[in-house]
């Protein structure tokens, strides 16, 4: 199972602000019979900042039964702690995690220099049973992995890829021209999906993935076939809504325009609130013009 | 009791990387012996990041039992999550705790607007055993809590003040005329402890105040007795070690210039490391020179 | 003549889009009945960037006419070539300025090292005819002056002092303490004006003064007098108009409420437009309240 | 003659700090013997905050001579006063050139609201005898032009197209897509040139194009003739020469490895310095490697 395509991260479905595992599997069920060519569960759109670490194995474990083995299950498993975060991505390695999407510590931003990083990443590669993919998503750590980090982090043998959600498609650039071809980098930003593939991602992970996955997989067909032209159009017209669920209005708003396309969304947990009547009236405006 | 004066967010120790309660109890007898007001246990210097509840109640136990009647214990209880903040606060409550000190979410950065904080906060005050400060600190957070919204929480019976420790006279000007004056605001950064007491500020929770605990309750002193000439004075003495164990050497620079002036102070937990020893010459320079 | 107290940053005022000399000399009459200590001419709020050369000369000219020598000039003459600097100050200290501020070369920001800051000033200053005083406004020139530069700068015996309107008052202090106390600090920012007097600071450039020059006077005067919670207060009171002229409004604020308060003010020159009525009114709205 | 294609921002060069013409013309004639499509005289690498109008006058008068008619000659006019604007557009277009590149008015920053960029713009459209393009370029000006604002002004007859340096693609993408495709959008940032392409960019205005335009133009053709891998592994090649000449050692960095490959570059003018001897040696590598 070679990792490339497309990959959404899975919202953590809430009933009545509990887990609703149901709704998790009839999700995955339906993305199953999509080009989908993976999971990531508990990635930034899981919440797993609102969850308690038993809710978490129980969404790994519930997921695992639902994806089947020909597509890759990836967990999010970054914590502050160095030894928490092997902890803890060695319990959902047995759980059946294929890799572990690792963000960096970043509560102490000012600290956290490359050296802190790169030991502290190394460290959790060198004790954990899975395959690791770093995660750098700065616009909620405030840490940004530059491609030189990146680069050293790369040669260590658990560390094989990265999702990169910061959307400057230069510094992508930078980033997969310093690593060796078979380091896996995944763009975690939709708007820039087609011109990421472009510069040599091997994917996406993305949240808009999560309501239409059947043109995210498109984009990634077409380009691959190199339809540019119309790998480009595509990107065009899936950009407003894919900004809409990210940038604009969050997991909220991404909750809000799965339900609209008939999967389950439902609310966040709190502090998170779901949106506005204005903007769920935008948001399904949006997903009617696709 | 009244809030005020010099309190010091007191550093979690460890030996070997376990919470080293015994070093935790002689550190806080030490400063028992001087004119600090109270302390502040698991505050940002406390590394509550790296610590799973039980450690955390486990130091707020300790403490508690160091801790004279006579002298406040805050401690901080934000997590993300809207029930996980009230469940631990009132855990910490149970053990003595007399103020917590709330961080905001902040994990999903562009969702905080004002009214999710603002509910949250209210939330978190409304189901709270004890009266709640607010915890201002974007350096970490990326969240500022912005003095209008301040004070529209100010008004909660259970929201009784604030650590603000952002740094911008300014804003804190802001927040305290736009508060009543029994509303508790505390400046969190020493560089401007003095000018925060010109314009009002109650007080200083000063992580600098763990190393010289006297010299900043003198500034405390001098203010009051309106010997502002030499408060300024004193400030500017203090200005650049204070500096140098927040901003520059973060947590790790603060412990081991606490080596150096007789306290423990000891490691950081991974992935904070220790100083390197340039930085620890520094430091020690910093120490002699006052 | 020693320089310190309350300077305003005079306003061009413009009728039809031309200077209007003779509006000029009415309000700089009108300031001499106050207690201000002296007047900025062709400082930031002065619109020099939308004047020509011959006009910012005539405008010098004018207001020396009107100034008299027992108040300070100060002419703003920064400009982006060291040697245009250098000649362009000259040509005012020719018309009788008495000191020139100095804002740094600032498009190339990236390129704006240490170094050749320091370069840049001390080649200004050792060709200028009269002292200078470095001009520190990154929020208009993205430059931030930092205290060890001004620091090194400050020991040039023809470099004076600083006019500092970047509003941190752990930078000014730094700035203060970091230099001589010869050098004159003013701060630029009126929202924090007395506490920049607290620690240090010899007076305030201020856009407020254009508008409330008594008031203004008033604290520090308070100040000199030890007054310290008068001061205090009087700042709180004209804090938010302070905010609206400078901050929140611009230089279109500042000439509509000078115009509610019986000098003259009038519109700026395009691009910039005067207020909406409804700023207009939360302007006069302000003013009234003081 | 379509715009399109690879055109290098010239800059000015100088003997002994004078405008040196012979050399602008040596330089225009070898490039004249490239593919390059067109000129861009005055643009920020024309050091044009360092000229005075008659020395900016003479520099286009010269390159005009240079230019032949099949080639473009877009000049650099933004100033920050609209008349002044409009006027030395005016002038320029006397002089010949063909488009006018204006910056956005930047000073006053917080001003610079959408609306008053709107009026300013058209005003400039309205009155300039030559079409204009917009120059988007932040990391100067502190001021970004928002595809929003932009697709309200592509509607004037007389904006025909952009300049954007910023180098975020997704927000070129934005600019491209909310555009007609007739609007001449043309990124600024060699390091994303390739993926601005594949976005629909019409071109590039580049400063590494000084350098080595054939390369330049090879990365242009590669992509027109859809051998889109050729295009990227050439875009990779070049993209450390091309951050090191612009974001990491400015023109100063340009114009010395412009030296390095034959072309006149010289010193810039002051405050601006030629490189440290570290900085000449690694340009001087990165174009070797070329």
């Amino acid at each position: 199972m070679e990792l490339t395509g497309v990959i959404p991260p899975v919202p953590t479905p809430f009933d009545r602000g509990e887990p609703a595992f149901g709704k998790l599997a009839e999700n995955i069920a339906r993305w199953n019979r999509t080009g989908l060519s993976g999971f990531l569960i508990l990635g930034s759109n899981g919440e797993p900042v609102y969850l308690n670490e038993q809710e978490k194995l129980a969404v790994v474990e519930k997921a695992r039964e639902c994806i089947p083995d020909s597509k890759a299950m990836l967990v999010g498993t970054g914590l502050e702690s160095t030894r928490e975060t092997v902890r803890f991505t060695n319990l959902v390695a047995d759980l059946g995690a294929d890799y572990a999407l690792v963000a960096p510590p970043f509560y102490y931003k000012g600290s956290m220099q490359p050296k802190i990083l790169f030991d502290h990443f190394r460290a959790v590669a060198d004790d954990s049973r899975i395959p690791i993919l770093l995660y750098n998503v700065p616009q909620f750590t405030g840490v940004n992995l530059e491609p030189t980090l990146v680069a050293g982090l790369a040669e260590h043998p658990n560390i094989v890829g990265i999702k990169d959600s910061q959307g400057n498609i230069g510094q992508l650039n930078e980033t997969i021209y310093s690593t060796d071809p078979e380091f896996l980098v995944f763009v975690g930003s939709a708007p820039v999906f087609y011109p990421a593939l472009c510069i040599g991602a091997r994917g996406g992970i993305l949240a808009v993935a999560n309501v239409i996955p059947e043109l995210c997989c498109d984009i990634f067909n077409l380009f691959t076939k190199n339809s540019h032209e119309k790998a480009r159009r595509l990107q065009n017209r899936i950009t407003p809504l894919a900004k809409a669920v990210t940038v604009k209005y969050g997991i909220a708003g991404l909750k809000a325009v799965m339900d609209t396309a008939g999967y389950f969304g439902g609310q966040p947990r709190l502090p998170l609130q779901g949106p506005d009547p204005e903007v769920q009236q935008e948001l399904d405006r949006l997903l009617r013009k696709l």
